[in-house]
């Protein structure tokens, strides 16, 4: 039922035969469905009707291979508007919305501005990977669908991210010219990522280097997404992705002891598959 | 230009007095606007343009009075299918889709499924405060029109899950009926929400109690955010929300000792106002 990709599907046939398949509530499809017996049932059809003019709950939507300097380039202008979920989504749906039209044209990408600072300032995930994910989810389709590369290849960007000497893209037109430092985030956080940043350059949070150091960032996510996409478009894309529960027995990013230190609590062992 | 309702309008005031506005790009709009004297515009309009069939880029989108209790109640069994953010998005939309019809009918609530477990599993923002973000943002708006309710709705919600007694909605039809811990999570993500509670239970990520409880947390998110927005659509929300540039010099949750301990790190001093 679930298409998988080479390198994904022998990940998870060793993980499954590590015996912790069953603890991911994200391989549900792939074990057999989430559902129980006693489900109510009543609530379980797709939320909207499918009767819009436009319909967006059909997947994939159409995608036509992206130029990455171009998009990267946009999402750095796009940035100082939108700021990083709105950058990265905007760069590759605006030029969607050129070159194919609908569903990209009437989805409401100024609305991902909430993306900014780790959500509205609170320093949660970065905004360029809460958009990035979406713009995954959106154009492969969501784990609802038969396939799991729009999950996956979210995941991956994510760990890219965490492990990507950041800035990456250097823009052609930008803001300013002073050499910034790059840094290691070793997180998907925004608060984590900003900070070592911050922490390395010296620059306050309001300065114009960190704004042109945040711009890159984002227009790195977007132009690494739009490589990945374009792998996808052509049918070559084998998924980096993994997911967390798998492997830590709980939702997590793969650096505990960067919050824990040496003391990494044990979550409660996973129950055993009964079926 | 900017629309505030009275508390907080006080309480920005407030912190301009002492010093700490100029250093929210959040305020941006209040202070003048992001925009430097430099800015390439090229990128700079909508990105994208207003001519689809469904106008999702107008704001506020139609809104009718929900009832909480049915809007919970939606939200703990779409969880069963999209997981937190889904949940929230889903259950709210859903009933606009019924009672008011587009651009709810046409928006792509199951791609939310990409919010659970902290964004697939990684144990960033729980999808529940994803979702309400982004559903604040679409209704009321986003910071790109003439109001920051949207934005400051959804700071408020965050506050409000970090320090309620979660969950505190209990369903009317509950998919068990065994007894669960209720915990304070003192953050917004999901990580550590969750963790704190399997602590507190000693049940396993895969345990049927787990589950119920997320779900139970998505719709008592889903409670409270339909009393907000109810009080909107009546003209009297007024917000409780903050933004934290403003008072951390960084983006930040406000529990900075649950992390570094008594040792916080003080991040660079902001830029003086320069105009």
């Amino acid at each position: 039922m679930v298409k998988m990709t080479g390198e994904g599907l022998s990940r998870r046939k060793v993980l499954a035969g590590a015996g912790v398949l069953a603890t991911g509530a994200f391989l549900g499809r792939l074990s057999g469905g989430i559902a129980d017996a006693t489900m109510d049932v009543e609530y379980f059809g797709p939320v909207t009707a499918e009767v819009g003019k436009i319909r967006m709950e059909k997947w994939p939507w159409p995608y036509v291979k992206l130029d990455p300097a171009e998009t990267a380039e946009r999402a750095y202008h796009t940035w100082y508007r939108l700021y990083c979920g709105g950058a990265v989504i905007g760069s590759i749906f605006g030029q969607l919305a050129e070159k194919v039209g609908e569903p990209y044209k009437s989805f409401p990408c100024d609305a991902f501005i909430y993306m900014e600072g780790g959500i509205t300032e609170w320093g949660t995930i970065c905004g360029s990977n809460n958009g990035a994910n979406l713009v995954t989810n959106l154009i492969i389709g969501p784990r609802t669908t038969d396939t799991e590369d729009g999950a996956l290849m979210g995941t991956e960007i994510m760990q890219w991210y965490s492990d990507a000497l950041m800035p990456v893209y250097v823009p052609k037109k930008p803001m300013i010219t002073t050499a910034i430092p790059r840094t290691i985030s070793h997180s998907p956080l925004c608060h984590i990522s900003v900070g070592r940043w911050m922490k390395a350059s010296k620059k306050p949070m309001n300065s114009p280097e960190r704004k042109h150091r945040c711009a890159s960032v984002s227009a790195s996510v977007a132009y690494h997404l739009v490589e990945l996409l374009n792998q996808w478009k052509d049918g070559k894309y084998v998924t980096k992705g993994t997911v967390g529960v798998q492997v830590y027995n709980i939702s997590a990013q793969p650096d505990c002891e960067d919050c824990h230190g040496s003391n990494v609590p044990i979550p409660p062992a996973p129950l055993k598959k009964t079926t």
